[in-house]
C-alpha cells in the first residue's frame, strides 16, 4: 500500500486530469503486448522533465515502484507494473523539440510516436532508420528503453546506433544529460548506450538526441516465393554469407503468409512454403546491381518466383502486410507466445528447422517470421494460456527453442528485450558473474530498486 | 611502495621474461603519445585471460594500481600509469581467434594491431571500418578502450558501433562476457558499450567480438584545394548539410599541408590555404553520382582544383600523407598539444575561424586538421613544454578552444578520449551531477579504484 500522503503529493504534481486512480482506469494500464498483467496503484501523465523529477523524488522517498510506459507495445512485459506502484505514462511528453537536418539530428521527447517522427522528417528528405513493427504506435521512449530494431536495421543498425545523447531523470529525481548533438563523442563513459535497452530499470529518459539520415535516392522491394522453407532459409544465409547487405531481408513461412492474407486480402502467395520480402536502397544503379546479385543467389537456392513491387503503393502494401503479422496472429487465439531469438546468419536454416521440429513435437501451430538477414527469428505460437495442458506444451517448446538458439551461438532477444518474458533464460547465454554484474550496476544506479522492479535485473 | 611479496607473486604468474622491473625497462612504459610521464613499478605482459585474472586478483588484494597498455599511442595520456603500480601490456595477447565472414564477425585478442586485422580480412573481401590515424601500430584493445574513430568513421561509425561482444576481467579478477556473435542482441544491459571508451577504468578487455563488413565494390579519392580556409570549411558544412555522406571528408590547412610535404615530398599543394581529402565508396555508378554532387558543392564554395586519384598507389600516397600528420607535427617541437574537439557540421566554419583567431591571439603556430565531415577538429600546436612562458600561452589557447567548442554545442573529444588531458574541462559539457554519476558507476565496478587511477573519473 502506498502512503496516502505520497499519493496526494504525486497528484498535486500532475493535477487531477493527468492522474488515473480508479479501478477502470488502472485496468487499462495493467498489461502490454505480453500476456501477463499487474495492477498499478496510480497512473501519472507527466508533461515536463521537472514533473518527472518531482514524481521520482517522492517515489524515491517512499520507495514506491515506478514503471515507465509509452504506447504499451512491449512484447516482453517491460511496461507491466509487476510490483504495482506508479505507472509513468509518457504519452503527453510527445513534442519534437528540434529538427536539424544540416547537422543531422533531432531532439524529441519520449512520447513521440516513431511514425510521427518519420512523417516530420520526410519533407526534409530525411528519415530515422529504426522501424520496429509497432512503429505506427510505439514511442521513441519505448524504442530507446528496449533498443528497438525493425526490418531495415539489417542495413542501418538498431536504436542504440542512433542515440547521440539523452536527458535522464534518475531514481533520486536528479536530472543528468549524457552525450551531445555530435556524431562523434567520447567525452566520458558512453552512458546513453547503457540506458538504451535498460527497459526502464535505470532511469527515465525525458528527451533524446537522435541521429537521422538522408533518404536514399531509390528503393526497391522484392517479393520472392519458395516451395520449401529450408531453401528459403538457405537463400538468406547465402545472400548474407556472400557479403550482400540489403536494407531488409524478411522471411515468412506458409502459416504466417496465410494468416496475414486471410485478414489483409492483398493477394499474398498463400501456396508458397516460404517467402522473402527483400528491400534494397541507394543510387538507382547500385540497387539494380544489388538486385542482380541477390537474384542469382535466390535462383541458386530454388526460388520459384521473384516479383519487384512496381509502385510505391505496391511496396507499402507488402510492408503493411508484413507489419500486420503480430497483430493478426494475436487475434488467432487468447494468448500469443512470440519469440525473438537471434542466431548467426549461417545458422538460420538449422534454427528454422529446429523451430518447426519443436513445434511439431509439441503439436503446436507455429508461424515463423524473421528479420532473417540479421538472424532475428520470431516464431509465433498462438495458444490459450488458460488451457493448462496446451500452455504446458507451449512452455516446453519455448524452452527448447531458447536452448537451441543458445547452442548455435545465438542469443535470447534481438529487439524485444528480456522484461518478464525471458529473465529465467538469461543463464543460457550469460554466466552467473555476468548476471551479477548487471545487478551491481542496477544497485549502484537505483539503490532502492524502485525502477521497474520485478524484471530481469 | 608495492609489497615485495605481491611483486613476487605477480612475477610468478607471467614468468621472468614477461616482467619488466629495471629502471631502464620501466622508463619505456612511463609515457604514451601525450606529453606527461609517470613511472610504473612493474610492467607485465600477460599471454592469457587467466594470467590477467590472476594478476588482477593480486592487485585487488593489495590495492595496486593497474593501467592497461596496447601500443601506447594514446594522445590523451590514457595509458600513462599516473599512480604507478602495474602496467599491463597486452602486446603479447595478439591472436586473431576467429574470422567468420559468413556471419560477419571476428574474434580478436586486445593486442592485435588494427592494420594486421585489416590485412587478415582483405583476402576474404572484408574490412573492419574504424581506422584511427595510428592504425599501423595501435591495437584493437586500445581502440576499444578509447572508442577510436578515424577518417572513414564519417560514413561507417566508430569502434563502439562494431563491438558485438567482449570478455572482460574485472578489478576483482572475475571474468565476465557480454554480448554475443549476433549483430542484434538486447539480452540484458548493453555493457560492452559501457566498457568501450572507458579508458581502462572499469575492466581489462581480454577478447572482443567485432562486426566486419564486405569491402565496397569501388572507392574514389579526391584531393581538393582552396585559396581560402573559410571556404574550405564552408564547403564541408555545405556537403554534409545537403545530406551527402562520403566515407571521409578530411580538412587540412596550409600549415598542415606544408609540414607534411616538407617530410613526405609527394607533391602536395603547398600553396593552397585549405585542402579537402574526400573519399566515396560503393557501386561504381553510385560513386560517380556522389562525386558529381560533391563537385557541385565544391564549385559553389570556390574550390580551386579537384583531382581524383587515378591509381591505388596515388590513393594510398594521399592517405599516408594524411596519416603522417600527427607524427610529422610531433617532430616539429619538443611537445605537441593536439585538440580533438567536435562541433555540429554547420558550425565547422565558425569553429575553424575561432581556432585560427585564438592561435593568432596567443602568437602560436597552429595546424588545423579535421575529420571535418563529422565536425571532429584536431588543431595541433607545436610548442616547448619547458618554455614556461610559451606553454602558458598554449594552455590559454587550449582553454579558449575548448570553451569555444562547448559554446557551439560541441564536445571535448571525438576519438582521443579524456584521460589526463581533458579531465579538467569536463564541466564545460557535463553537469556536476552527470560527472558524479560516472563516479557512481566507477565506484560500483572498481570499488578500490585500482583501474587506471588518476584519470578523468
Amino acid at each position: 500500500m502506498i502512503d496516502p500522503e505520497a499519493i496526494n503529493r504525486l497528484k498535486e504534481i500532475v493535477g487531477k486530469d493527468r492522474c488515473y486512480d480508479s479501478p477502470e482506469q488502472l485496468a487499462c494500464y495493467c498489461y502490454d503486448a505480453y500476456f501477463e498483467e499487474a495492477m498499478p496503484d496510480l497512473v501519472l501523465f507527466p508533461c515536463t522533465r521537472d514533473e518527472v523529477s518531482g514524481i521520482l523524488k517522492i517515489c524515491s522517498a517512499h520507495k514506491i515502484p515506478v514503471t515507465a510506459r509509452g504506447a504499451g507495445t512491449s512484447v516482453c512485459g517491460a511496461s507491466i507494473p509487476a510490483r504495482g506502484g506508479v505507472v509513468l505514462c509518457f504519452s503527453k511528453m510527445n513534442r519534437i523539440l528540434e529538427i536539424n537536418t544540416k547537422d543531422r539530428y533531432v531532439i524529441v521527447e519520449p512520447g513521440v510516436v516513431n511514425a510521427d517522427l518519420q512523417k516530420a522528417l520526410a519533407p526534409f528528405g530525411f528519415f530515422y532508420p529504426p522501424d520496429p513493427g509497432s512503429m505506427a504506435v510505439s514511442t521513441i521512449g519505448g524504442n530507446v528503453a528496449q533498443n528497438a530494431g525493425g526490418p531495415r536495421c539489417l542495413k542501418y543498425g538498431v536504436t542504440v546506433d542512433y542515440i547521440l545523447g539523452m536527458e535522464v531523470v534518475l531514481a533520486s529525481g536528479k536530472v543528468v544529460r549524457f552525450g551531445s548533438r555530435n556524431v562523434k563523442d567520447v567525452t566520458g563513459y558512453r552512458l546513453s548506450s547503457l540506458f538504451c535497452g535498460s527497459e526502464g530499470t535505470l532511469g527515465m529518459v525525458t528527451s533524446v538526441i537522435l541521429k537521422v539520415l538522408p533518404l536514399p535516392e531509390s528503393v526497391s522491394t522484392l517479393l520472392v516465393t519458395f516451395d520449401d522453407l529450408d531453401n528459403t532459409a538457405k537463400a538468406v544465409a547465402d545472400i548474407i554469407g556472400a557479403g550482400i547487405l540489403p536494407v531488409a531481408l524478411e522471411l515468412m513461412d506458409r502459416t504466417t503468409i496465410r494468416t496475414i492474407e486471410a485478414k489483409a486480402h492483398i493477394g499474398l502467395p498463400v501456396d508458397a512454403e516460404g517467402t522473402l520480402l527483400i528491400e534494397v536502397d541507394g543510387a538507382k544503379e547500385a540497387c539494380e546491381k544489388e538486385i542482380k546479385k541477390i537474384t542469382e543467389k535466390l535462383g541458386a537456392n530454388g526460388a520459384v518466383s521473384i516479383e519487384i513491387a512496381k509502385t510505391d503503393e505496391e511496396r507499402d502494401k507488402l510492408w503493411q502486410a508484413r507489419r500486420s503479422a503480430y497483430g493478426v496472429f494475436a487475434k488467432l487465439s487468447p494468448s500469443l507466445y512470440t519469440e525473438d531469438i537471434v542466431v548467426p546468419a549461417s545458422k538460420i536454416p538449422e534454427m528454422t528447422r529446429m523451430i518447426v521440429d519443436i513445434a511439431d513435437k509439441y503439436k503446436l501451430i507455429v508461424g515463423v517470421m524473421a528479420h532473417a538477414g540479421d538472424g532475428n527469428i520470431h516464431p509465433m505460437i498462438p495458444a490459450d494460456k488458460t488451457d493448462k495442458e496446451e500452455w504446458g506444451r507451449v512452455k516446453k517448446a519455448f524452452d527448447e527453442i531458447m536452448a537451441a538458439a543458445a547452442s548455435l551461438n545465438g542469443t535470447l532477444s534481438g529487439e524485444h528485450g528480456i522484461g518478464l518474458a525471458k529473465a529465467e533464460y538469461l543463464p543460457l547465454v550469460m554466466s552467473e558473474d555476468a548476471i551479477a554484474f548487471m545487478g551491481v550496476i542496477k544497485k549502484a544506479v537505483d539503490p532502492d530498486g524502485i525502477l521497474n522492479p520485478g524484471k530481469f535485473v
